[in-house]
Parts: structure tokens; C-alpha cells; sequence
């Protein structure tokens, strides 16, 4: 492959050229480093908004229906949608790329799935290598839309310069908002399906949920905005509330702050992965599944198991 | 603290100085390692049943009405509430505890949530060795409940000898099943709140869904098993089917390759917080600040600022 060619593409925003890239991060490519390198200088301009919330809330119609809004105003706008509970499946979200087929033949909208899989942060600098080819092929907005609810959502946070937590009537009760936990990581609040029954006490309860946190005299205060994404009712004002989020980051300093950090993130990301790939190459590895096996017999301990391996890293 | 006394009487299986000893777990003590050597050998008896699916579909009471049918049968029963989504808030699924009082004075239950804080796998170890605590004190079935959908329910299958998937009838459509994307890790459905409209069609669903599966001729596929589990409906069969699933877990031999990739994976964990540990200490890691602004200006690719800071690991 050229990379060169490549990367000249994906900075001319050429759909297929930025699809071919986030392969090359989805399969942890050797080129990848050179690709990354490439596209570097032209990143840091895009706005990152993270959409999280449980299965059947509607991110993907709401994630449509933004897409369709920033497009009005001639945004380009890039989509990923990360599953992080495929490290099985592989493609996943399909149902999610049939939803979108209305913005398939608009060159100004990129839609990727992505897999974000493996363990022990396996690819954990797979969504923000993804964003920084997005980022580079000049999209102006890109849209992370995450599966349900848990440690994969605060991730998302970390990625984004906003966050949409959405939330629908009638799906659990008050106890069942608090355990989803991604309460602290909105930015602003959306109430989709907002003509069913629940809707105005989802509503309310957001508001005094938001209005109690204890927050500085300048901080942002998560704002509630009502939609039906399905009609595309309240989709205008939301545009406006994270237009409105982002003059906030930026006045703040908070932009400049939230980028630095996801830059530090991916660089640790990179070298944690390094550290892995060495722990794997190294001599002792070899003894891991002997180890295992005396641990799960009860006749070792695992500290003393990681201390042999630790010892024999120590040691290469 | 007196680590063999705090041992000792885990060992006995006291309540408190089990829940003690899980606080060491949350809080990465430095006698941790003493108390984990300690317990070693007094484990791998328990077996570990994992419950998960979606906010709302009643995990809590599934599982409340599981500690109540294994008690009627003499197990003593542990349950610990895992939060994947709580890097923020500490104590979390306080209404899980609520739900679960009615076992608070019965001296055969444990009952214990646990957040497991941390980015990049932070406290990867952390349930793992949360279970060590719990198979030593001599309970002889672990409940581990997680929150949502998403990688978080990957990993609880891998510390699961069987994991049941619940999911509720009118909680979303089959393309948001299928993006739930744990249907793979099941060894149980469980179609709870089964006296509503449309637990047919989603037992129906879940039957074709398992049979569809290509499996080799001894392989497990999973069963469906409907629930009511707020009257303690369907639980009995529950409890067979796990039971079922115990023998052939054994007889295939499947138990035990578990019980040692889960070892395998608890010792690769201490190892990797280690690795990160040692990357933290290492001189090149006041580096990372100054690397990652100028990664985040774009003068500088992450590549290039992990190698600098691996290229200071490695001569340290």
C-alpha cells in the first residue's frame, strides 16, 4: 500500500480512502504508526460529540436526525458508532448503518461501526486513532455513538468535547437512572421520545438532578432538551445547547484542557499497548500458562505468579 | 492491621472481615498482597454464576430471588454488585442493597457493591480478587451482577462459570438485541417479567437465536428459561438449569479450562498494573505532560511521543 497516497486522500476527505485508514486502525496495522504521523499536523479542528445512553433510548435516530441538522448548515459530519461489547461479533451495529442510509449518498457524511474489542484495554487507542482520521479528512463535527451503559460511556467522555446522555420515558424507574452512573458525564441532557407518557417527570427530574449537583459559580450545568428525533422535533435546539456548550469550553479554557488530556490518554494508550506487546514477547511468558494453572489449583497465589513473570521481565 | 487475624476470620466466613477484606480490594492495599497469598490456598471451590443485560430488566430481583431459592437448599450465597460506570461516584447500586434487604440478617448471605473504578483497566484485578475473598469465606455460589450492556459484560463472563442474559419483554426490538451484542457470552436466557405483553415472541426470539447458533455436538446451547421474579416465579427451574449447566461444565472438562484462563487472566492483570506502575515511576514519565500538548497542537503524532517515552523505560 501507498501510504502516502493514502494519507493525501483521506486529507482530500475521500470517503473510501478514510473507511481503508479506520481499517487499517481496526486492525492494528503496521503502517498505522506512519499513517498516524502523516495525518497528525492536520488535526486538533474537529468537534467531537459523544451520544451514550441505554439500547432502545434512540441514539441512532437521534445521532440521523443531528446528522441531517449540521448537514443544513453545511457541517461535514463523520459517525462512529463504537460497539465495545464485540469483541466477538466483529461487525456489529449493522442495524444502526441501515437507519443512516439516508445520508449514504451525501459525500459530506462519513458512517463507520466500529468494534472497539479486547481486554484489558486491548484497543484502547482504536476511537481516538478513528477520530483523528475523521479529523484530518476535514469533518467539522464527528458523532461517537456508543451501546448501552457502563465503563465504555466514560471512555466516550474522555473522547468527546461534549456529551449527550439520553435518556427515554418509561424506561426503568429513578433507581435505574442513577445505577446507569453516566448522570456525571452529560454535558447536556436529552429526553427522546419526548411525546410518551413520563416524559415531562424525566424532565423535571433531570432538571433538579442537574440544578442539586454542586458545581463553581462558572461551571457549565447540563441543560435538558426534550426531542422526538424520529420527527426531528427539538433537534434545532439541541444543536444550539452544544453550540452553546462549546463557546462555554472554549471561554473556559476547558476546550484547550479536555483536548490536552485526550492526547495524553492516547500517547499512555499507545505505550501501555507497547508495554503488553513486550510482556508477551518476553521469556517468562512462556511459564503464564503453567503459572495459571498452579493458581487455579489454590497452590499459588497470583501476586507470587505476576512476580515470577515481573521478575523474568525484569531480568530480559 | 493483623493480616492473619483479618484471614483467619474470612476463613470462618464472618461478614465483616469478608467485607473487610473486599475494602482492601477496592482500595489496592499494600497487605492485599498478603491477604490474597493467604487465601490462596482455601479457594476454588465456589462456583460463580454472572447475571447481566439492560437497566430495567430486573437483575436485582432476579437475583434477590436466586439467594432465596439457594438458601431454601442451604448454599450459602454471595452476591457482589458490580458497577462498571462508577470511576466517579465510589458507592454505588445503593438501591440494589435496598432491594436485598431482607437477607441483611441472615449470616449465609453476603451482599457487597463494588465499583470497579479506573481507565485502561485500572482495577481489572479487582473482581477477580473480590471473588477470591468470597470462595475462601466458603460461599459456596457467587451471584456477580453487572450494570448495562457493553465490554463490562464480556469480562463478567470471564470470571463467570455460567452467565445468564436476562432480558424484559417491550425492551426494545430484536436489532437492539442483537446490539446488545452479549447474546454469545450466554449459558442462560432468562426472559424476566415473562407475565407481560410479548415474553412469548422474545422467548421464541431467544430459542431460535440459540438454536441458530452452530455448535459442535457436545456443546452447550444455552436454554431459555422465562421468570417472574419479583413472586419467585420460574426461579426454581432457574436454579435447575444452572445446576445443569454445573455437570456439564465438569463433564466436558469446560470447568476446568475456565477456572484457569480466569487465573491466567487475574495473574496477567497484577502483571500489567505493574508494568503501568513501573511506567508511572519511570523518568520518562514527566515527559508525558510536555509530549502530550504537543501532540494535542498537532507538532507532534502519539507515535512519536510513545516512543519517546518508551525510549526512557527502556534505559532506565
Amino acid at each position: 500500500m501507498d501510504v502516502s497516497d493514502l494519507v493525501a486522500r483521506v486529507l482530500r476527505g475521500e470517503r473510501r480512502a478514510v473507511a481503508r485508514a479506520i481499517s487499517l486502525v481496526e486492525d492494528a496495522s503496521p503502517v498505522l504508526r506512519d499513517v498516524m504521523a502523516a495525518l497528525a499536523p492536520h488535526t486538533g479542528r474537529a468537534r467531537v460529540v459523544g451520544l451514550t445512553g441505554a439500547p432502545g433510548v434512540g441514539k441512532s435516530t437521534c445521532t440521523a436526525a443531528l446528522v441531517a441538522a449540521l448537514r443544513e448548515r453545511g457541517v461535514r459530519v463523520g459517525v462512529l458508532a463504537v460497539d465495545p461489547s464485540s469483541p466477538f461479533t466483529g461487525g456489529a451495529l449493522l442495524g444502526d448503518r441501515v437507519r443512516m442510509q439516508q445520508h449514504a449518498s451525501d459525500t459530506g457524511v462519513f458512517i463507520r461501526s466500529m468494534a472497539s474489542r479486547g481486554h484489558l484495554g486491548g484497543l484502547s487507542w482504536a476511537t481516538p486513532h478513528a477520530l483523528r482520521v475523521l479529523d484530518a479528512a476535514g469533518f467539522g463535527t464527528i458523532l461517537v455513538e456508543t451501546v448501552g451503559v457502563g465503563q465504555a460511556e466514560v471512555d466516550i467522555a474522555a473522547h468527546a468535547d461534549s456529551t449527550l446522555v439520553l435518556v427515554a420515558p418509561g424506561m426503568g424507574d429513578s433507581v435505574q437512572a442513577a445505577k446507569a452512573g453516566v448522570l456525571e458525564i452529560a454535558d447536556v441532557f436529552v429526553v427522546n421520545k419526548a411525546d410518551r407518557e413520563g416524559a415531562q417527570t424525566a424532565v423535571r427530574e433531570l432538571r433538579q438532578t442537574s440544578a442539586q449537583t454542586p458545581r463553581g459559580p462558572n461551571e457549565w450545568r447540563p441543560p435538558v432538551v426534550s426531542t422526538v428525533a424520529v420527527r426531528g422535533e427539538g433537534i434545532g435546539e439541541l444543536v444550539e445547547r452544544l453550540d452553546r456548550h462549546e463557546r462555554h469550553l472554549r471561554a473556559s479554557g476547558e476546550w484547550r484542557r479536555r483536548r490536552h488530556a485526550r492526547a495524553r490518554e492516547e500517547v499512555e494508550a499507545i505505550v501501555l499497548a507497547a508495554l503488553r506487546e513486550r510482556f508477551g514477547a518476553m521469556p517468562g511468558h512462556a511459564d503464564l500458562d503453567r503459572l495459571a494453572a498452579e493458581v487455579a489449583a489454590g497452590r499459588l497465589d497470583p501476586y507470587a505468579a505476576a512476580g515470577t513473570l515481573l521478575a523474568a521481565l525484569g531480568s530480559a
